[in-house]
């Protein structure tokens, strides 16, 4: 079997990329931009979060006692694109998560040459953001827009 | 990309292998056993379900207008054994899931056997489908092994 098949597939139906905002008045824009990737697993599949997490080498796996579940996430900006990012360019995934990816990556690159440190493309990044599907968020779009220091 | 590996890594999130059952007087044991494959995805991912449909070559699509989900479904007991059961044994599961298959592909055997039309063995096939985890039962473990005409 092909492992990074494997990860792509599972990723496919499991994997969530995420990009979530707070506020930090400390900031120049006061928002602070976090990028994450993870998978969630049913307690009985630890051994499998352990696999993926050894497969790229970085994250963290934490126990949600609310939901029975093991989290395996990576936060880190840098870790993200040499892992992660790399992963899905060589790997790429098929369905509607393909897109997520792709707003995601976009957003870390962003980041990374210190855009989201600009509040126009702060705007930008939050608009990319807000099309991935990442469950509940803590803050509606337009709350977020109207935070950002002008 | 490794379709075959991808496909393992789908479904180990997002597959399901099910042993149903129904009650049915004119059947000799009173108890018809169906085992079934299947996928559900979002109806955004409609692309996604007829490549998995082109990739087993078999089964069928359907809308479930309840909750918005396309799922893929092999049902025939032939098929199963052709190209399900064989794929997994190629390119194993990895998770809690490798479990639940271990005990379809050895109902489908006895199934093929025709050792479900045996009462003493169709109990055995109850208990083994029993432990598969595929969300809420028609019947409760105990009223169908009482249903088993003697």
């Amino acid at each position: 079997m092909d492992m990074n098949s494997y990860v792509t597939g599972l990723v496919e139906g499991e994997g969530c990329f995420c990009i979530s905002f707070n506020l930090r008045t400390k900031l120049n824009t006061n928002i602070e931009v976090r990028p994450s990737f993870s998978i969630s697993q049913n307690q009985k599949n630890l051994e499998l979060i352990k696999l993926i997490k050894n497969f790229f080498g970085c994250g963290a796996i934490r126990y949600s006692k609310h939901d029975r579940c093991y989290k395996y996430e990576i936060r880190n900006l840098d870790n993200l694109m040499k892992t992660v990012n790399i992963h899905f360019q060589n790997y790429p995934l098929i369905g509607s998560k393909k897109h997520d990816f792709e707003n995601f990556t976009l957003i870390c690159k962003m980041m990374k040459s210190n855009l989201h440190k600009n509040k126009d493309q702060l705007e930008k990044i939050i608009d990319l953001a807000y099309q991935i599907n990442c469950g509940k968020r803590k803050y509606q779009k337009s709350f977020l827009l109207k935070k950002i220091a002008k």
